[in-house]
Formats: structure tokens, sequence, C-alpha cells
């Protein structure tokens, strides 16, 4: 259980991969033969000798001296120390000489920090414990010393003892001694340490930190707002650094990234957070597939070591076969599926598209006599059926589902009636989306515009105001712009989506006519954005990865919270801290604001139904 | 000039120093055989061959392709191309057969971006630019496109033109193609690259984020509010994550470190950012010495490679000797000082204290008769002037500034007037801080309390109060707690704070006794972090560099607003953008608060005297 911290320091700059080999070629060999060297010094700057998770036989008749938490204890005779690196058994002293030391451990509460000294002594025979990494060894404890007592904890450290997500998050410190949390925050950081070399060491990658405190985008809802000193004048939280990084590109700085943190308000959600992390980059003078081979790159040289190797390059899809095949935008491509069903299995599934999307599916059982075994057997002629068979690619026994109505609509209806049915076979036992599997995906060849959806007849964009369209279809901006198709590019892991991009415009009159003419956006917030494309912006593109979600997926925790050392609940709150919290009136004034309270009832019937932890 | 970028990026990945060669030993050899190779590849994943500012004699023969600005035409043969790595010169092919490469080259505007392709040629005898480091060679350009053209610019980029700076702010992306600013932000990311390295990869640091939506901490003025959708409920915008990186420790994560974004409204205060980043660092079981060396190897290993090398250990004074000795708490020692003067500097020097700091000083000159020549010269005895000369080491032709009154108030004048000295013989040609020397040096033993300026009766934390207090002061908190020396320390540079940190209390009920009886804090804000150190927190201290000014003095950049991509203005406006903005009403009300606008004259005079663009 323990292991895991040197399997995941050990990548550390022993680089793979393709552009690895360019910059690394020669140094491979010496990485490998001093791969015990590539552990970093964990002990330095501090008293202790080792940690207590690295103690192995090769450490035996050495003195030591530790720090760590009492995990427990055993009959007065063992204690079992730990710290992030993991446990190792101590042997508390019996004899006269040494009262005091057995006193200190004896009777330290449990989750109590203590220093101890000793040496290095193989267990008797037979009492070594296989499943422990320091299971062969134990130490003879001759000092200790008592750093911190421990009160009463309000629940047990151990990982098997289930918690509610509110208390976890009420103790988020306790919670963080966990095994998976600690996991979970190294691994992060260790990815995004690799992220880091390959980007500003493989590539001339510039880390540029970008303002927060900025001004209200056009078509910006949902950013959290700073009141500043001036009367009326707010800052607004960006939720990306998307305006500042093409104009660093306009500024010549070429390649930028950042680990940047993004906001984002919208209210109580679920598996959201208010404050989000995305991996920032943008080149000049790159095209799609510069930028999609550079993130294959990326991600096949920061995955863990711990994993199955990344495969490069993705495979790629359109936005419009995404759509026709899997239903989605965000296909999970870790199966194909549809077997196994039983007849009740179908009822349910028909059930679920009736309430929830007001929408008929007709099932079709194939039989091997090739005949239809469904409802709408009778009005499919053979020739049609035939088709179909040819055209699924069906065998004996397979089901299908079919509805009818607008494509979009339809599409996405059988979309997420294929989950469902993977949800429904999973909890018979058949694995269908492998956890250890990651299975990547682009897609692409978005639409520029959707139609607005309180407004049909009026456009906006498919995702910013900023996207090129792609280059056979120019001419259709002036004719036909709902038929746009955009250089925009989803990075699809599992089914979910994990990273977006594309090329921008970087021709002022282009980015004039579509904001102005086609989206009727006020110009004049975005004046500095399109002055800049005036004055030499270069051709440029880029990405964002959404950090939080990619590594919640590579360690399969179960929400995007487990992978935040202190996240917020699902209503924006704190539950360790507190915040929001209220602030004196007096406080507020340097900001000219004042808090309008809800005068009526039903602002009061509101408060009153969303109390301050409504989680806990 | 253009030979910095290869001077900046040598560094990377080959680490110096101590700590260094216990990891990297076995690489060493190898790194310095590809020398050539720890270039980052900048060429990667688009269409360029290499770019401008690489190309050499080495290069002769081949066909290259470029992206790049026009810097310069001279007589439409020759044109200058720039990218961020430098200028090259191009041959405008003038055969008939070229017509439109000619035209292309010959008409778009400086500024233009454009694409090249063509062979390395020497250039002809003579005619070598020994001032370039592309200066042997040229392009003989076969094929041209224009990708972008620029309109007038409202200023030219070469770094010689004098801009004001507000008109660089405001066409900031223009300022950004400067070399100095290239230089800066390049600079910037490789020392924190290495910092990361140093950190994560030698050392076992975790780089974890923080949240920067948190609440009111007690006693923090100048914090940023954000409304939340409860009303009356505000995040508050942290001036560090100083909680956080506790709360970490008490998690068991070990080692912390992040580059941290931090908050502060100060209003209009010149050389401050209301956003700013710190190096921010936490250890456990660490004491004084063990940050001070780890701060010392961080930036050893970090330091630009075109610069001395820092010299470790660094020097380290106590707060006490500080004040008596440079009459700071930050001295610059680069210079000890204090000859040249002028009698009318003197006098000059003399009007500062009274104007400034109503103080009266009193000047002694020295003279070879070791007869002093002062006005004071008559109430001093010989005993006590021959004791003064020892003491002063004073030499013949000295001048020492003599002052009475309470102690720190006369220590903080003479110390100014020093700085005003350094001042006036610099301005007459004498070198006293050279920009090239480093002079880094510890402050410690600071007071952990003050005396509150409003009411000198209670006290104060002197920094913050999660301070430890030295231990052999402990028994002082109880009786003259205004005695209590603290285990902060400061990191000093040329006479600027860099860096400060302190072990921290980790013993709930010291904190708790000096956040409640002596501070006289609502403990309740705080209940968390006490609760958290009741649970088996471990001993722990932290530091965190100030990373803006660390950069400015490493650059020697007139202000901090040279190292930051987007900086505001002094009243906290980005002149580009225009944020902060107005936003309508109806955008408020989802937070419930409610523009208070200034009603009375008084107001509105004054939002007269502050206009939006002051300082345009």
């Amino acid at each position: 259980m323990f292991c895991w911290l040197n399997r995941l320091y050990r990548g550390l700059s022993s680089p793979t991969g393709r552009t690895t080999q360019l910059i690394w070629g020669s140094l491979s060999r010496s990485l490998v033969l001093s791969s015990r060297r590539r552990i970093p010094e964990f002990s330095s700057f501090v008293a202790r000798t080792n940690t207590c998770g690295e103690l192995r036989s090769s450490h035996l008749g050495q003195e030591v001296t530790l720090f760590g938490w009492i995990q427990y204890r055993r009959q007065n005779t063992f204690l079992v120390l730990r710290d992030f690196h993991g446990l190792i058994q101590l042997v508390i002293p019996q004899d006269e000489s040494a009262a005091s030391v057995k006193k200190i451990l004896c009777e330290a509460p449990v989750e109590s920090v203590v220093r101890v000294s000793g040496t290095v002594i193989s267990r008797p025979p037979g009492q070594e414990n296989p499943k422990m990494p320091t299971g062969e060894i134990e130490i003879k404890v001759k000092t200790a010393e008592l750093l911190n007592s421990c009160k009463k904890l309000p629940f047990e450290i151990k990982d098997f003892v289930k918690k509610t997500e509110a208390l976890r998050l009420q103790y988020r410190y306790l919670d963080l001694r966990s095994f998976q949390m600690q996991y979970n925050l190294r691994l992060r950081s260790q990815m995004v340490m690799k992220m880091r070399e390959y980007l500003c060491n493989l590539h001339g990658f510039v880390d540029i930190e970008t303002p927060t405190l900025f001004k209200k985008t056009p078509g910006g809802a949902k950013e959290f707002v700073v009141p500043s000193r001036e009367p009326g004048k707010f800052y607004s939280l960006p939720q990306s650094p998307q305006q500042f990084k093409q104009l660093l590109m306009v500024g010549g700085l070429d390649r930028y990234f950042q680990v940047a943190r993004c906001y984002r308000d919208e209210g109580s959600r679920p598996d959201r957070q208010p404050e989000f992390t995305q991996i920032d980059i943008e080149m000049s003078f790159v095209d799609q597939t510069g930028i999609q081979s550079l993130i294959e790159g990326l991600l096949q040289y920061s995955w863990p070591r711990d994993k199955d190797p990344v495969v490069v390059p993705f495979p790629s899809m359109t936005f419009a076969e995404a759509l026709a095949t899997y239903g989605t935008d965000k296909p999970d491509t870790r199966f194909g599926m549809k077997k196994y069903l039983k007849r009740k299995d179908i009822e349910s599934i028909r059930k679920v598209a009736a309430d929830h999307f007001n929408q008929e599916v007709l099932p079709v059982f194939l039989k091997a006599s090739r005949h239809w075994n469904s409802p709408v057997a009778e009005f499919i002629l053979e020739k049609q059926s035939l088709e179909l068979i040819r055209l699924m690619e069906l065998q004996e026994e397979d089901v299908i589902l079919l509805t009818a109505g607008e494509h979009r609509k339809a599409c996405s209806l059988l979309g997420k009636l294929r989950l469902e049915c993977a949800d429904l076979l999973e909890a018979r036992g058949v694995v269908l989306r492998d956890p250890a599997l990651f299975s990547f995906l682009w897609v692409v060849d978005f639409p520029l515009f959707l139609p607005k959806e309180e407004n049909p007849g009026e456009l906006e964009s498919a995702h910013h105001p900023f996207t090129a369209p792609h280059p056979s279809d120019i001419q259709l901006l002036y004719t036909e712009p709902e038929k746009v198709r955009s250089q925009h590019y989803d990075l699809v892991l599992n089914g979910s989506e994990i990273g977006g991009g594309s090329i921008r415009i970087h021709d002022a009159e282009l980015q004039r006519y579509i904001l102005a003419t086609l989206l009727k956006e006020d110009v004049k917030l975005l004046s500095h954005l399109l002055q800049a494309l005036d004055y030499g912006a270069p051709p440029h593109g880029g990405i964002a990865l959404g950090l939080d979600r990619l590594i919640c997926l590579v360690t399969g925790a179960p929400s995007i919270r487990d992978v935040i050392a202190f996240p917020k609940s699902f209503r924006g709150y704190d539950l360790m801290s507190n915040a929001p919290d209220s602030i004196p009136p007096e406080e507020l004034k340097p900001y000219h604001i004042r808090v309008s309270w809800p005068a009526d009832s039903e602002a009061e019937k509101s408060s009153l139904d969303h109390p301050h932890h409504p989680e806990s």
C-alpha cells in the first residue's frame, strides 16, 4: 500500500517518449544507472535521518531519527509510526532505565506527534509482515519526545472508516492525512511538474502569470465581481486567461503557458468548483495538428509511471460523427457495446427516454432467424431491415434501439441511453469501462455558431468569439454562417471533456465582423483586443486542459473534490473555515457597496431553505 | 544584445551547488557533453525550421523557413526580421521572376508579420555586423507570405524610443515586444522553473494549490471582498496562504510549496500591485536554520547564469543590530559609507531631517588635527570624543552625523539619511550600490509584538499572530510580553525585503493565549486553525519570497511593473483594458449588493480629483 510514493517519484526527471529522446537521449543511461538517486531528498534541512516509509532491510543496524504520527499501539509493546511516506513498527523499550521513553510512547494518544531515535533491527523470524514495505524490520527505540499531543478525534484516520463527505471537508486537515489524499495531491504535483518540464525545458514555453483582477468580458455571465475603491467600478474574476494569452502572442512571446487559476460562479452545481485550475497554453504560427501533437507529447511525458503508458497519436473524430455514432460530443470510447441486455432493462430504458426526454424508443431484437422481434418490425420492409443489419454490422442476439425526431435531439437521447445501458450492465458485473484504461479522443470540426437558445433566429458562439472559422468555410460566413465549421478541438478522455482549444482569429476585420455583425456584441468592451489585432498579430492558437478533471480521472477519484486540497462544497462553502463570511458594513464602505437584504418573505423562505451548511 | 536568450536557457536542467551534486552527480558530464542540446526546441510543432535569432555561420547553405516581424527595411534591398530570439537580415530578391516576393517585402509596413523561406548565405566581405549575433550571415529569400499587416503604430517598438509609462501600459502588447520585457519575463519564467526543480525534484516538496476565495482574516484589513450569492456573505481574497499552509502541515503533507497569487488592496501606493506573487513554502519538523539553508540553496540553484553566482551562507544580523548600525530592518549592505560629502550636502541633509522627520542632526567633521569641526564640538569632552573616534573607527576627513532622541526614531532617521547620502554621492558619480552586486542578509530576532500605533498600551503582532516566540523568551510572555523576541526572519537583498517567514506556534494553548489574552483578537474567526492545532499538529515553519520584487532586483528593472506581463497602474487600473469597469445593476442582484453612490458634493469633488486614468 505504501510503495506508491517511490513509484510516483521514480519518474522524476527521467522522461519518456519521442520528444524526450531528442533532448535526453544521452542522459537516459545515467538515469537508469543512478535510479536510486532519483527519489528526492525528503530529509534535507531537518533533524530526521529518514522517513518512516523508506526504511528497509538495507538500513539494518543504522541509528535513525524519525518524526511521525502514532498510528496505533499494541499491548504497550509495539507502536506503529506514520509519516507521508509510510508506516514503521517501533519496539517500545521495556527495561527500567527507559521508563520515561516507555511512558511517553504508551501514554501519548493516537495521532500525537513524536520524535524517536533508535536502531533498525530485523523482526524476529515469523513476525515479518509482507503486506508492509517496511515489514521486515522494526526500530528499537532509544529516545522519544512528545512533540504534540492529540485530543480525541472526531473520526478515525484509518482509510477504511467510512466518513460522510461533509465531515471530511469540515476536518480537511485530518482527512489530508489519509493515504488516498496524500497520493492524489502528490500525483497532481508530480504530473504538473513534468508538464512544466516538457513545456518549459523541452519546448521553450514561457510561464507567464496573467491578472485575475480583470474586467467583465462580453457575454461573460457567471463571473464573480470584486468591488474597487472607485464607486460603481468592479473587477471581474475571469473564467480563463483567454484575452491575455492572445495579447501575449501579439506581444511576440511566441509560446506561453500557465497553470492558471480560473473562476466561475455557477451557483450550486455538483462536481464543479467556483475556482479551478487549467493548464493554459498558447502558441504563435501553429495549426491544429501542431497543438494536438504538443498535447499528445505533453500527456505522454507527464503520465504517471504507475499507469499504463499513453499511446499517441490519439484518434480523432468530427463533431458530426461523434454525435451521429455516440450521441454526444464527448464519447466514452472505452466500449462499443450493446449486449447482455434483458427485457426488463429495455423497459426501464424506454421509461427513462419517455420520462426524461419525452421521446419514444423502439427496441429491436435480432433473432437467429434474422427476424426482428420488435413492435416496429411490421412497419419495416425486409429490404430496409437488411440494410440496417448491414449498416449496423448486426449480429445475432444484438439489440438495436431506434428512435425518430430532430437529429441532434434524437442522437443525444440515444447517447444518453448508451451510458444508461452501460450503467445497467456494469451493475450486473459486466466490465465495460475499465478504470485502468485511458481512451483519449480528439473531437474536431465543431460548428462555429449555434442558434441562441432563447432566440433561435440569432447566433451565438459555440465556444467563444475568438475561434477561427474552418478555412474551407470562410465564404459561408457571409452567406450561411450557421453552417460554418470552426477550428475548435476538444480533448475527450473516457467520456469526459478534459480540454478544449482552437486556432484563433488574428485578422482584426474578420474579428470585428463576427463580433459586431454576426454576434451583435458590444465591441467597445473588446476594443483593446481588436486594436491589438491591428498591430501585427501573428496567427496563433492554443488549448486549455482542465487540471482538476484530468487528475480526477487519472487517480480514479470519485469527485474533483478529492484532488483539491481545500475544495468548496457544491454550494460554494468552505465547510472547514466557514467561508464565505459576514463583513461589517464599515468594511464595505471603501468599496461603495451596501448589502441589499432580501425584504420579502419569499426571499426569507428561500434563505431558510439554504441554511449555512446544507451538506452537513 | 541578443545573445541573452541562449545564456538564459543554458542553465536549464544543469544544476549547480551542493545539493545538486547529490542527485545529479553522474549526470553532469553528459549534460556538459550535450550542451548544445540544452536549449529547448523552440521550433517544435510549427512550420518554421529555425528562429530568427539562432542562425549562425554553421547554418550556411541551409534552406530555412522563418516567421517574424518586420523590424526595418533598407532601400528595398534588405529587411531585418525579428522574433523573440533575435534579428536576422533578409536579402530581398530583385529579379523579375520574384516580383511578387519583392512586392510583399517592400510594401508591408514595419511590424507586419511575415513568413519567409530562403537560403542561409554569407554576407559579402566587409558587410558583416559584429554587433549582431547573426551578423555574419543573411537569408537569400525565395518565398514570402504576408501573415498580418500592421497599422500605423502609436509609438516605435525600438527600445531607444522614450515612452511614457502610461503609453507603454496602454499598449502593453506592443511594449512586450521590446528586448527588455522579453528578457524580464523569460528570466522570471526560468528562475521560477529552477526553483520548482529544486523544491519538487531535489527536496520532495509538494506543489499544492490553495483557495483564493477565502474568508476575512482577523486583523486582515486591505483584503478585497467578493460578494457571494448568499445575502451579506463575502469571500475575501487572502493576502497570503498562511492559514492553508499551516493546515497542510497539520494534514501531514510535510513539505509544501506554491507559487501563490496573493491580493492586497492598498489603494494607491507606488510600486505595489493589488495582486502579486510569492514563492510560498512550509515545512514540518524544521527550525530557523533549516529554512535558511533551504532558501540559500534555492537562490543559489535558481540564480541566472548570466549573473555572478550567489555565495552562501548569507550573513545574519539581529533586528536590534540592524536598527542600531543601519537604522533600518532592511539594510543595504553593499556599502558602508560616509565619505566625499561636501558642506552644502550636509546642509541639505540637515534640512531633510528637519523637514521630514522634525529632528535635529549635528554633523561632525574630523580634521587632520583630530579636532572636531562641529557646532556641537564645544559640548563634548575630549575623553568622549576620543571614545567616539574609537567606537566609530573614525579616520581623518570622516564626517559623523549625530542626533539624539528616542532610540528607534533616531536610528531610523540616521538610516534614512545614510541612503540620502548615498543618493547624493551617486549623483556625483561615486558608485556605492553596484547594481551587479547582490548582497543578501538575514535579519533575525525581531520583537514578537509592537505597541499599537493608535493605542500604545496595547500590543499587536510585529508580523502575524502565528509566529512562535523565541525559545529563550517564552517565560517573558506571561510577564513582559513586549520584550519577547520572535522566531521570525527576514531575507534582505540590497536594502529590499525580499522574503520573510517564521517558525509557527504548533501548541493550541499557546496560540489561544497569544490571540485571546495578549492580542485580544476574536478567536472565533480562527476556530478551525486552533482546533487543527489540537489534533496532532507537527512543529513547523516556513517562509515566503516576494517574487515580483526579487525578479525586479535581479533584472535591475526600475519598477516591479517591468517584471509583470500585465501590471496595474499605481491606482489599480489596467490602462490597456480599462479594468475595473462598470457592472449593470441587474448583474449585481444575484450578489445582493448595491452601489452606494457618493451623494454629497465633497465626494463628487474627490471623484473629480481622481479621474479614470490619472496617470495617462
